[in-house]
């Protein structure tokens, strides 16, 4: 048995990790760390796991160890400081956070700010299994992606990979259910501000953006791209439309079909669609990346549209996908959730 | 492994009897019936089903039956057309519909209409396993409980066995989200006539109400309720108000906890709130009736309020509950589902 | 022209204030006090309302009153404090909170906690124009009727003093959307934690029993009263469903209807409803309270349901409907808004 | 008093023409055809309405004419049918289909299939005030846009005419309630289908991507736009967000601002945005189209983001500005409906 433990137990990502662990044959949750609600049960603070999980949240404690591995859902620069003791202490650790992501300190810098243990990012492996299966496999400190980036960078990366659409002016419109802006209070989560509306935020300034672009990177040199959050007026999924130039324009659907099935046709948690697109209501509670497509003749454009749940595969459920991978566990043990339909 | 069919298995009940079964790990899903989308892959019906369930839906078809237990998710006065064959074939049934429910004929007459095939209501079993669990073990045919006596049933049960209440005068104020309503088109479930919007219906003369009534009357000969059913503008969830007055006003608080303990403490499915109250938001995508209460000493009424979600203990988790007592299987096998929060 | 100052003008009432009184041909809107968004225009607080009022908010203060009539939309223990300095400078008042809703001292404090200025009470009107508009006329001080309460005494008045119903053990189930709540933020109205879900909340001790039940006091000595609120995933509006019992079991929908035709027929925002019974949808943004009921002869039971806009006739529509009456304006100038349907 | 007819009365643009046509003050309905509904009170088909239009709903008749203007809101293919004989006997015509739009025959029926009456269009005027107010005061016949095209022409067309982005490869990501498509029954518009999903349809086959670029061919030639419709879990809005290369990489966004004030300054219903960007919340039931935008320097592109309500600037107020115009009334004459936030 696996002993697991969360850092950051009581937010969203804490959550839905709790909500999978809890049916995992081979974990035991042993630890959960909260700031606002030391000593209460898990099930008082969420009465939905009434008996499900009546454990009792503890404060933040690096000395006192009982777990294999630990999962960091706390939010950047809190993340990088609890990540370093548990490393050296021989805890795996699975960090939610952006701490890691990037690779390049400049860009990190110029969109996050100072981190004080950045070296640590060299042996950090970014968390995209299907990407990045063999390193995460070895690897002590996985950087679990973003969930805007896990919807982009799925869909496009084969497509660069096989060099068939241009790298620059890729066009990423997301649009995202309110519970990836986290459970902390805000006048922009308000159930009166949100319900019945829809809006754009943070255009051009998205930090989820040199997460894509550094990812891409790393498959074609020349990659720009525009991406616009939205925030959807639902709980849960992201569903991401791109817009990318085609370099051929005799390329058809079947041509850019057998590319996805090629890199994904064995991805348990990648389901390419062809008659039907991609929907968020497809994927609510599940761990899969739904990706679909249209060309469009007229202009040359590829249309990509791919949907996930952002706290599933955008966020807690990759994560214990990363988990089994570094536990050396069946990959999808735990994580074979159908969607909530309807 | 057990063999099931589905019949009306593109129903949202039958989608949400696939969504359990499909990872219940002594079942195996052989036949689905449907009449709109013969020959179609499941999967194709419902995009969120992909790779997780492609099998062909077929034609009613009661001659080559390859399953050893059926659900008959299908509307009344359609339901008992079949059951009769199929328990002449020696198949068990789980019938989700009405018209198996009501033990008295001219109840079930008045209510309705004609039944040709009311004699084998003598042998089905009402199937609340809270309440009937050593019949359903014995059972051939179980009458799946409608939603909404589920979710007031079980919390009046045990006041009315122990006396503790009027049996005349209790008010259930139910109000359910917009799947109880079903999949087939209608004004009342066009998503504008719903979103944003709140209302009641079928005030005075909603069919649940006699089977209610029925029950309860099994406990107590003097009942009589008043039932008015509303419309939430969400997709799942039961949440029911009642209100009884007290025979005894020295009866606190503590006094109905432990009545409610004492039945419901060893039920895996039923969680009995104190602090908080039960809410819909605790229950969707589970197996669970919450339930939780408060006394008023003013009037010396007590307020229970239940919450379940209405397509699984209001429906096919139930039935699935039903089947692995009629089938000797762990009673919670495949049913161990956390709500799905947030 | 009316000058018009609205105290607390940021929330939700004061909002819904502006958005009526915008278009009020009689009236000016010179003040706007608010806590958090002093010199800030209105409009860049509510961009909604750009070009429509950029009327800049200012802190409070008494000193330099430039307005007529002032509508106080603060908390209980804030209003208070104001409305003695406006009403000694000649300012007429409509206070939207219930500092001054209730006539019983006891009553108050037991609910609200101690009030220094409970003397102003003696010359305070309780704003439903339909039952006290008389008395509104002469009024300097309206206390507007809180959302529920507005809901519950309008249908209920009538058959009180009608005396066709038991005045003991009425039993008053609402369901309100979120903005009743207030623009303060909360877990309990952050979107994730209300989308999709249900709950009652504050059963047997909401404050507005006791003001409900000293209103129908005024009418029928024996009057006692269950109240359950419940928060419904929607924005506006208010559907009360009320179950009394009928004294005479002879009496039928017509004798009813009848009643409450001679209350409210000449009504222009009360509307009685017959073969459809009243619905959020058909309120929402308008000032009607819609009115319906079903007799249920099994038990004796009568069954009342009434829909209001919370924000509407529920808080400020009605406050500016008690403005129209106190200063001689047509009542429903500026409120004869259509719901938006749909 | 201007009498106006309405077909298709009983459809939600019908429904929200009668919203604002019944406080406008020049203006009596006169006459609502439906074929559903013949011989109902509107008020019995839409309780919303209740005392406020009663007028019963008549077969479509062509013969006894007794309105002065004539709002068709009927399909294409039915709405063509009775444009001609209304034209013939003097009626001025609004018509909220799409027959009237396009210039190119070729272009209609190669999206629409054949026109009997296409002649017609010769005369009809595109019903964008903005752009087009000289010709619509001239105008019998008024092709009043499609609710995509109006918010994608205004924030675009000012832009093309000054030349300064390219007018090849504009990415158009629009996002629209569900009211947008109709009333009628469908799977698509089942509530549980819709209801905290999300998805796109139709992708780079939508009606209104030839009804874009022809309007914008008429201002620069060379036009392609990619488009891709949305549709959003919420009742009423659209919300478009552009992409487009600007020409110029030193234009700021002092510049655009500046180009922008130039075309729409002193339009009454639209309003642009510079700290905040539009949302569907600031516009839902108003006529307003709120348009903001960002340049993203990286990249070289703006982002252009637009919203309004679909049926009110995207429909049925746009069609009443249209016939203000037509008329010589005031053109914000029973328009001036402030959103209804929150």
């Amino acid at each position: 048995m696996l002993k697991v433990g969360i850092f950051g137990a009581t937010g969203y990502t804490g959550a839905e990790l709790v909500r999978i662990l809890v049916r995992h044959p081979y974990v035991k949750i042993t630890y959960l760390s909260t700031t606002q609600y030391v000593g209460k049960k898990y099930s008082d603070v969420f009465p939905a796991f009434k008996e499900i999980l009546d454990l009792e949240c503890s404060a933040l404690d690096l000395e006192n160890i009982d777990f294999d591995i630990a999962f960091t859902a706390l939010p950047h620069h809190e993340a990088y400081k609890i990540v370093k003791p548990l490393l050296e202490k021989g805890i795996k650790v699975i960090d939610l956070s952006a701490d890691f992501r990037l690779k390049n300190y400049e860009r990190y810098k110029s969109w996050y700010g100072e981190h004080p243990f950045f070296d640590l990012t060299k042996s950090a492996v970014y968390g995209l299994p299907e990407l990045f299966r063999n390193s995460i496999k070895e690897a002590n400190l996985v950087a679990n992606p973003g969930c805007y980036p896990t919807s982009a960078i799925l869909p496009l990366y084969p497509l660069l990979k096989e060099d068939i659409i241009l790298g620059n002016g890729i066009v990423i419109d997301s649009k995202s259910g309110v519970s990836g802006a986290g459970r902390g209070l805000s006048l922009k989560t308000h159930f009166c501000e949100v319900y019945g509306g829809f809006k754009a935020y943070n255009v051009t300034q998205h930090r989820h953006l040199p997460e894509i672009e550094e990812v891409l990177e790393g498959v074609k040199n020349d990659v720009s791209v525009i991406f616009t959050p939205h925030l959807l007026p639902i709980k849960r999924g992201i569903l991401t439309t791109i817009y990318a130039k085609l370099k051929e324009t005799e390329l058809d659907e079947s041509g850019v079909l057998k590319i996805y099935k090629e890199y994904y046709d064995k991805e348990r948690f990648v389901r390419i669609f062809t008659d039907e697109l991609p929907t968020i209501e497809g994927v609510v509670g599940s761990n899969y990346c739904d990706i679909g497509f249209r060309i469009d003749k007229r202009s040359g454009y590829i249309i990509i549209i791919s949907a996930i749940d952002n706290l599933t595969k955008g966020a807690s459920g990759q994560a214990v996908q990363n988990m089994n991978i570094m536990c050396n566990l069946p990959e999808e043990e735990g994580l074979l959730l159908p969607p909530l339909y309807p």
